[in-house]
């Protein structure tokens, strides 16, 4: 099929119109309208066949997590999406695959009205690249670099999760997740195939938090992030980490600690706000029917420590992921 | 060399200052300052080994091109360049590599205050994915759809370098190309790794060209999506196709209009234009250094059709760039 036949493909399956979009998908660029009095914040991210997803995987869910990781990234900000382009590479022109990832991506796009206005598709081994853009009202957007000393800190849902999910797609038939409850290990499934980007709290957050970040490298390596952008240390209480039913079915103690710690893919908010906030921050974030949980504090210092209820530190293997390391 | 390092590594070549830059890299999402009045222009290109680039092209050469090719998508709509982003996926870290990259990358944005704000680096294939983002003036970008029968067509510059370049890259010691002169070999090979973006002609344009593209995919291919957008159709002439010395020297007779009217990578700008405006357009196009040859008209009909000088059809196999074709 040839590339301009794909594009109308994809085009005709993320058709969010938008008063914004003075021209879409088809000249040399896009014109937008930017929103007055506020600040535009733009994001990419780019997942590559054997890096970031497994061969063979589900094209309709592709679609939508190469969206949903970066749409996370404007739900760190706190910012309202507006825009994406979309670069795909692809090893063949094979509509069957390009008409379920468009379902996938259009889907998750018609759900945050973000219109896909521009893109290209170019041959090669397989890798999606999705560049976002939003909207906050200027000077409200939340950054990495506010934590203070004495805030608290705080995660939105559940941890580990994604980690666990990207363990059962890979085990094999004899493992002990192989024969874990079936339940269980679909809603994990769920969580690192289908992410759902944390756009409601984020924007509840404006104002509130004094820093956020989006845990897609693991609770301890984002919020090292946050640290070291702040000039300031973190401590984690790790009973304190807020795991779901379906992680407690598939691991048990310190294993899955390692998972909640460690994990990457989960794509919760890490923020750190004054506790004198706490009583509104937790009001707002029910509206939006979003669970948080307190997990630890900003201290005088550098670095990320994880520590038990005794005040110890536990040092993990694997304390999130990184390229090329 | 850890990834955080690798983007501080290109972070620190491409430091172009615009004070319409409120956070650059280092955050979940850059944040940006809109022009008041204008519309924001938007597009992105990737370049894969192998299909855009050859296996071991020098990286500086490749950081320069990956930038110039999108900076002409923002020539073609006569929009001023403000912000990029980069997503390098990389084989593996190589820190010379980067550095060569960024140097090349950086020495391009630095020439047409391009401040790189984010993107991301990632293990896989090599490949350079880069957006690009520019504002006109409400109302006054350049698009492909407004082309009328009774419009001359124009080129700035000349055509067929482009691939006459690559082809001089790939040369073998037997060839005829590897026989021909140093000088015309050299000048072809750098206008296919080191392209000019055409920025101020396309800026000039605003306001005289009824429709205008980058010439990427070869000039009958390119003029085939102005005829389609604006429902028109384009004759052109093939004798007026401009051609550089260097071209001259390596190309003769049916072999130069094949390589002219069906070469790719040249980003030149190819517009349609009143032919009252003629004067005007030469006029301020050589204000800007820039060349420019009147090569056809605009017809009613639809289609491009390379003409001879009697006015007969002259049929080309090769009629342009397509992915997947």
């Amino acid at each position: 099929m040839p590339e301009f036949d794909l594009i109308e493909l994809i085009r005709s399956r993320c058709l969010a119109l938008r008063d914004d979009v003075v021209l879409g998908i088809g000249d040399d660029c896009a014109i937008l309208e930017p929103a007055p009095g506020h600040e535009l914040l733009v994001s990419t991210d780019t997942l590559v066949e054997g890096v970031h997803f497994l061969p063979d995987s589900d094209p309709w869910a592709l679609g939508w997590k190469a969206l949903a990781v970066n749409l996370s990234d404007l739900a760190a900000m706190g910012a309202e999406p507006a825009w994406a382009l979309l670069s795909l590479t692809l090893p063949c022109a094979d509509a069957a695959f390009v008409t379920a990832f468009a379902d996938g991506f259009g889907r998750l796009a018609a759900e945050h009205r973000v219109a896909l206005v521009g893109g290209d598709i170019t041959s090669g081994p397989l890798a999606v690249g999705v560049v976002v853009q939003g909207f906050a009202p200027r000077g409200t957007a939340l950054r990495r670099s506010g934590a203070r000393a004495g805030d608290a800190v705080y995660v939105t849902g559940t941890l580990g999760d994604g980690l666990a999910g990207l363990r059962c797609l890979q085990a094999t038939a004899g493992s002990a997740l192989a024969h874990a409850s079936a339940e269980a290990r679909e809603a994990v499934i769920g969580r690192v195939t289908r992410p759902t980007p944390q756009l409601a709290a984020g924007r509840v957050l404006r104002g509130l938090a004094s820093a956020c970040i989006d845990t897609s490298d693991g609770i301890l390596a984002d919020l090292g992030h946050v640290a070291r952008r702040s000039g300031v240390g973190i401590e984690v209480l790790a009973s304190s980490l807020p795991a779901s039913p379906a992680l407690c079915a598939l691991y048990a103690g310190d294993e899955r600690l390692a998972v909640q710690a460690g994990g990457g893919d989960d794509y919760q908010l890490a923020f750190t706000a004054s506790p004198e906030r706490e009583t509104e921050i937790v009001r707002r974030l029910a509206a939006v029917e979003c669970a948080v949980a307190r997990i630890g504090r900003v201290v005088e210092g550098r670095g990320v420590r994880l520590l038990d209820d005794g005040g110890a530190e536990i040092v993990l293997e694997h304390r999130g992921w990184e390229h090329f390391a």
